[in-house]
């Protein structure tokens, strides 16, 4: 099955799950890249509805306020886009009401990632595969967006056989109840007083956590999985091995990334970093001498992968060790989401 | 050079750097452990001296107060053993008075760690080594200390080839400045307040510094470099690769490390396992399904390396992962050199 309907130069746009962290992200990055919307629909649960949203407009759409609506099979009416940040049962529950619609579902839950006929898109790593899609694109993992659009230029320089990561991912990932908890708890801590813990397995503040979604048989956790699943699906190719680690900091929204990746063939440092350099949405942040390489704490609400301490690893042959970062909610979610959207404009 | 000079059954005991965050910790190592000094002297800067420091006694010292002496070298005259936390530079000035005294240097710092006369040495790794020292014997680094208590009962199953370890290193291992440093900056994050950035290159609160120590011409840090060197010289053999990436996290006093391991032969999972529970110094802490793996934010003040997180590593011949936590100031300073000075004891 492939997908027929053509797409206007002015599309009628729904987020759904517009109060989340992601969904109001959805409406910031709809701004910031004056996406050409003829209509943008704010949609949600009914706890929701009737909620004013400020939104500064983008396309066709003025700058104003949109009003929340229940989200319902109906809500997909006219809809061409459906940004989807509303966790994989309710993506589930929807896609055939926004199929049936005619919209295109750009999805950011773990839903259908995986399924052969979505696309899973990094529009600086496979853009080429929007073009397959049959009603639903997916948007991957934040972790593994971040380490793809790094490994990309690299992998066009050299193939790479291995990947070993360990990962420093921030409250963000966990939705904005999240990092709430994260401000809340750190500060009831610093006062002496009892900590709630709730949206994660144990304390965030001052903490660390390696555990990040489920745990699976294998004793790796379902985001860990999603590291090495996903990032073969997204390069294409089935042989790149990832060894991730995946670990909860007391950072509020960029996660960082500690990359060891072996090539098949030499590539040296220059060369990597002129590739990282000309790539689209790399920022190389690589100046030791200067103490500056990219931080979580300081790079929230920034749209590019930041890319530093590139180095040999002479531990193996044709070895690279970096560090990335990228904001979760931009970079990780609402921004690669709207680029994936712009990838299906006439 | 060889040491002949025989240690007393209640040797005399000064801690040069008493007022600092391991010097502290010295106190209560020597107490829990029941050192069985016949005297303990708190040494210090002239800054420091006057200074009553609180001590629950150890072998023939009651409990009581310690009044902290100016360190000179003269304060080592008597002295049998000679704890040292008070940096690089005041450990190569004062070691030929301790020397000289006929005591015994546990150092703390990076002074003489590579110098191949002086034995490095982690108690659980290789107690033989202290057989040879000339007078000083080396404290490791706190990353590589932890690092190479886990490695070594899997090294005696199946030899290592290569270790990629990425970090999560507290703040104290920058000492007490540090840590109040991370309390007082969070604080004034929270609200709202203007940050000082004193002992960091940059703020600590809510974010994760890819850099501790210096710079080195090969882009690595020394930190890393560190555990490079330190842990061929501990586990004396040169032969294995670690390919380090260090990271400072807001936390407060316990370091966490992410390791994926290549063992030159099979190694299961049930066999790693079983050989860290039975090894001195070690807590496997593995037990996904019910939330259970080490976390440096709750096992502060605890003595024991934790291990959680074993799994094979698919992704390379021979390969575990797993994930080690220790307190950098207990285990990665002053614990070790406390258990350095009990295999000194006649």
């Amino acid at each position: 099955m492939s997908w027929n309907k053509p797409m206007p130069a002015n599309p009628v746009v729904a987020v759904a799950g517009a109060t989340g962290a992601v969904g109001r992200e959805f409406l910031e990055v709809l701004h910031g890249l004056d996406f050409p919307a003829s209509e943008v629909r704010a949609l949600a649960s009914v706890r929701s509805a009737g909620k004013k949203l400020p939104f500064k407009g983008c396309g066709l759409v003025p700058a104003g306020e949109l009003t929340v609506e229940e989200m319902t099979p109906a809500s997909f009416e006219g809809v061409d886009i459906a940004l989807f940040s509303c966790g994989a049962s309710v993506s589930r529950e929807l896609r055939e009401a926004v199929q049936a619609a005619g919209a295109v579902m750009i999805d950011n839950s773990s839903a259908f990632r995986m399924e052969p006929d979505v696309p899973l898109v990094v529009p600086e790593v496979n853009p080429q595969d929007v073009a397959w899609h049959s009603g639903v694109i997916a948007n991957p993992n934040c972790s593994t967006i971040q380490m793809v659009v790094a490994l990309k230029p690299l992998y066009d320089v050299a193939p790479i056989k291995r990947v070993v990561v360990s990962t420093y991912q921030a409250a963000s990932g966990a939705g904005a109840p999240a990092m709430e908890e994260l401000y809340h708890q750190t500060r009831d801590y610093l006062e002496g007083e009892e900590l709630t813990v709730k949206a994660f397995k144990h304390r965030i503040a001052f903490n660390c956590i390696p555990h990040i979604d489920v745990f699976r048989e294998d004793a790796y956790t379902k985001e860990e999985w999603k590291m090495v699943a996903e990032t073969k699906k997204i390069m294409g190719d089935e042989a790149i091995q990832v060894a991730p680690t995946c670990v909860r900091v007391p950072v509020l929204r960029c996660h960082a990334e500690s990359l060891n990746v072996e090539f098949t063939q030499d590539i040296s440092v220059s060369d990597a970093c002129a590739a990282l350099a000309a790539a689209p949405g790399i920022t190389v942040m690589d100046d030791p001498a200067h103490d500056l390489y990219p931080m979580p704490g300081l790079l929230a609400g920034t749209d590019d992968t930041y890319v530093g301490r590139l180095r040999v690893d002479p531990t193996v042959e044709h070895g690279l060790a970096l560090w990335v970062v990228a904001d979760q909610i931009r970079k990780g979610a609402a921004l690669n989401a709207v680029q994936i959207a712009q990838l299906l404009l006439p």
